[in-house]
């Protein structure tokens, strides 16, 4: 089985993309195969497949030309990717095959989400958060209050000291089942100043990552309300991987803003 | 720069094959762009690249047709890969570059090597074991006696009750540095049976690995030693990543079987 394929990544937030403008070439995208070619041993690696793809073809209820057919890296699919979402319009730009200088629409499970392209980075509009209470989270022999924020996902925010607080963070931190029955992503925040936080991540599933765009907005809506200010905040994320921006204010939809790199591209025969 | 490459693995010690028959295609291999392609979230994403090249177009003192180019996954070159020559001898196989139902000779930095293909299996000739003393490892607040044994690289072996006494294995376990001034692979044991062995390994500048082909011939070596038997040893490596066997006696050289695997191959345009 032979097909074209690119590799990218955001922030270290790392994809295949597959190619298949009109649903020909993978017809329906097995889940092995997106999960052999993920495995970062046994297969290529990455945190997920993103197959380009017309809508039409797909047959999802979207008004945008391109859709981002997204998997997980067990072969599940799964409805948006902050930080895929940039490298996918990334690619499209670089094919031609949207224009130039305009934001660009792409249909995701996750409704359509529109990329607004700047010089070297792209902005995504996240939606409205949704902001709940609190609960306590543990890690590394240590407890925190935790911020319950959905943009998405749901997303339990906790400031530490310093992100070594947590330890090495390879198990999943205990957590509050009867806040969170179906789990929760869980961001270790350290604050550097009103519009600078640093964090780390752990994944539901997938462990400590290098980076999880809807923590990063998750992060922010709790750094701005806990510093009780109602003036929008435009905010610098470090995350492992690299840095993104939040904005962000009451009433206000959260906006990503983050780098895209297309790093390979090529044709590719599976054999496995 | 467009070139083919092959993705690949033994017991989950990946690799990209770069063939480059007459060394053509790279020239002088870049350590920069090895490191690119073997970051495992900024590139593909290997333990280490090894380039296809004619003996004769590298130079290199060997009477084998064929060299094993090996690098590390930071760019710096290496001898020999226990896991990497048996893919590579499969690559050759699949090929056709070698002839079927013989011996294979390969080139390495390490001396030339002879792989011996089996039905699914491939084993090496790896060398006479050089069995020094004792010293002390630690690990997760605990400190094991470790057989000093080198087999191409130097190792700490420490038998352990159960393979999670090590802990997470994250940062590098204490070692005597007056015995290893040059680091050192510490591998940690369990005892299954006289002919059965069970391991994790913390390789020197990667952390903990899927496999190591020489750690699990030290392994070994130590395992006979302390079962005081002078009898030639055929002994089953249960590794992360799979399992290996090794045979091994007094005054025999080492001999190392397994598995590999070639899953993906195609051309590659690198972008980095």
């Amino acid at each position: 089985m032979t097909f074209p394929w690119l590799k990218g990544h955001g922030t270290e937030n790392d994809f295949v993309l597959l190619p298949d403008h009109d649903g020909t070439v993978h017809g329906t995208l097995d889940p092995a195969f997106v999960a052999g070619l993920c495995d970062r041993r046994r297969g290529i690696g990455a945190d997920g497949v993103m197959r380009v793809i017309r809508t039409a073809a797909l047959g999802e209820p979207s008004d945008a030309t391109w859709f981002m057919d997204y998997s997980n890296a067990d072969g599940s699919v799964s409805e948006m990717c902050g930080n895929g979402v940039r490298v996918f319009a990334l690619h499209l730009l670089q094919e031609g095959l949207v224009p130039e200088g305009e934001p660009i629409v792409i249909g995701t499970r996750g409704g359509d989400k529109t990329v607004t392209p700047h010089e070297d980075m792209f902005s995504v509009d996240m939606g409205l958060p949704e902001v709940r209470g609190y609960s306590k989270v543990s890690a590394n022999g240590r407890t925190w209050e935790a911020q319950d924020v959905r943009t998405g996902n749901p997303h339990a925010v906790a400031f530490v000291d310093s992100l070594s607080d947590a330890g090495y963070l390879v198990d999943q931190p205990d957590f509050d089942h009867s806040v969170y029955p179906e789990g929760v992503n869980i961001e270790f925040v350290q604050r550097v100043d009103a519009e600078h936080i640093k964090l780390r991540v752990h994944e539901r599933g997938s462990g400590e990552t290098r980076s999880c765009g809807t923590g990063a907005c998750a992060a922010v809506v709790a750094h701005a309300l806990d510093r009780r200010t109602s003036d929008p905040l435009h905010c610098r994320v470090d995350v492992p991987g690299g840095t993104v921006w939040v904005d962000w204010g009451p009433s206000m939809p959260l906006t990503l803003t983050g780098p895209a790199e297309i790093v390979a591209r090529g044709e590719m025969d599976w054999l496995s």
